[in-house]
């Protein structure tokens, strides 16, 4: 391995990236809002994106459940997220908040992986076997949200055997003390490594 | 169903039941024991499996892998925890820390799942599978530490489709911030309840 | 529970119901047409399919992948099926033999899963969650092909905890000799039950 | 890679080297003698993982869940084989039969996998993610039997996006017939190679 992140075995795990979240008019944008701008959210998503491409690190698209009529109706007990987006109708599938955010548009060689229907992307996806097929050990989770889906798809990351890198600023949530569990309290438990954009950046530089 | 935890369908986790956790000389007790005496976790922990034996719930034990010589040490890339338990053998096996507290010990019609290697009881193991052989669909997690194991086995559970109960005071952290981020900051996003140990012993009480 | 398959804890699993497995000018046709005429496979998969929906079972769709542009193009080691579907095109996207046969339609609370990669309609899917939040334990098998997605789907739901039923004239296969290790050599390692249309619709009568 | 089997991303998986199934007063030796005296199984097993060390491939061992008192007593429904297993307590823990032939004894640097319930060493276990904190990629599966738990383990493998390799005269089984459908019939539909011992000792020997 000749740094880090060595292309061959890391890839860049893109969760959620849809308007919804990240466009002035999407859905659950104002609840982010706060955190987005103080963190540099977008500003931060396109460098490490851009960098990882850059470095030959593959993208991984990461989806939520786009709403589709129907959904959880009939489930015995959907979750208290899932029964709030049976109301909102999140990522509508068909709507400008069920698309990906312009600037994370999936580009020849990336991956989309099946939509996740809670909060990790590994659960009831092929992520971990489309991972696998590329030779990835080594993934940086970025998106939203830091405490939800973030911070259950790098969970899940670790107890299947990947490192996982967590990066501050690439990523938010509704709340800033939401923001500290999952770097201060709860990340350092589980993540191999928290880092920052610019930090990661440097890393991606010496690594290509 | 004839209440909401149907003892044909509901099953009490109790993870991590280890005096190195719980015992006064264990050794991760001095980081616990502040929250675990300011929210009685001893007694809560000890009434809730009485009131779910009485209730007809089965205990599941779901323990920690209990540290053996040689874990870890050829592995590419442990996480936090693992590294620190390489130092500190946290669980050891054959010791007084690495066996169940004397208030948590099997008892005929318990199942004990195998040993998890992180945080999540379901990750690398038989828990799944041990609860469908037992036509569990309802779990109430309980034990330590409530940010970790007691949190990623919560979110593996709701994500492989299982109700999930946590109980704010049957449960602890190394600091209060650590169960605020579990109770009020995460849990709500993935739990199906979150309730103290008195309003679980008057619904179990309707239950059987 | 009122009989062998109640409603209320069993399903169908109707695996990969495509036009290019069993329709007249479909790709895979020709090669599943003697052993599915020698056993009647699709008037069997239709009665299985009708008696489960008088009975009150829910039917889930467990489909394959549909082949799209660029499927296995740049995975490290497709299985030898995925490499001989990345010249033939089977199940294409947007094709007629990607569809579900006329007579295998969805309907008002039937389940479709996410579609699968290789031959198990549980692995890197949504299938046993699904499962879950319908309370299902047992799971009745049918479709294509009996040695292979039928055999997977089955071995796995066997591993995660499911009772398994398979119906030896609801299936077919390449070879006569592919049937025989399917269910006289295979399937009594594993399923819980192997049984025929005619004995099926018999106990299935008597459940409702 | 420097050849079909890399040792840093290659191991052999051991399945099941118990007393009962290869020694000569072990239960279940005498359903597969004839088989395995017609293959050469152990003279086979033992070339393939000595093959293995020298080559540097990491030796996983794979084992089938040493009966106790109680197992399976209080399931829902266990599967054919595990009925018969508690009657018969094949790999009874603390018998002869439940240890490891004396020629399939783990050395130094090999790695123990927990305890699997019925046929694949994925199921419920650890072995997945010890296998990537390994780096493994892809794996040759050897032991018992060719269409039980070698199918099983090698079926998960594929499916969870390992290359996977069978060896036809490193298995055995309780009939000939068996050994066709594992090696003609259904191994071609998934496994990426199906060699013999002489040839994977001949790859082996140019890999190192």
């Amino acid at each position: 391995m000749t740094g880090t992140y060595d292309p061959a075995r890391s890839a860049i795990l893109l969760v959620d990236p849809y308007n919804d979240f990240l466009a002035e008019n999407g859905k659950i944008w104002p609840a982010v809002r706060h955190v987005a701008l103080e963190v540099g959210l977008l500003d931060h998503m396109r460098a490490v994106v851009a960098a990882g491409r850059e470095s030959g690190l593959r993208i991984f698209f990461v989806p939520h459940r786009r709403w589709r009529e129907g959904d959880y109706e009939d489930w015995d007990h959907p979750n208290p997220t899932q029964q709030r987006i049976r109301e909102s109708h999140s990522f509508a599938l068909g709507t400008k908040g069920g698309e990906f955010h312009p600037d994370f548009q999936p580009m020849d060689g990336d991956v989309i992986i099946q939509e996740h229907w809670a909060q990790s992307g590994f659960a009831n996806t092929d992520l971990d076997m489309r991972l696998k097929q590329h030779g990835i050990t080594h993934v940086i989770v970025i998106g939203l949200l830091a405490n939800t889906c973030i911070e259950s798809t790098s969970r899940f990351a670790m107890e299947l055997g990947y490192h996982v890198t967590l990066v501050r600023d690439a990523t938010a949530a509704f709340k800033p003390e939401m923001m500290h569990a999952a770097h201060e309290l709860n990340g350092p438990t589980f993540a191999h490594s928290i880092t920052t954009t610019d930090a990661l950046l440097k890393t991606l530089r010496n690594t290509s």
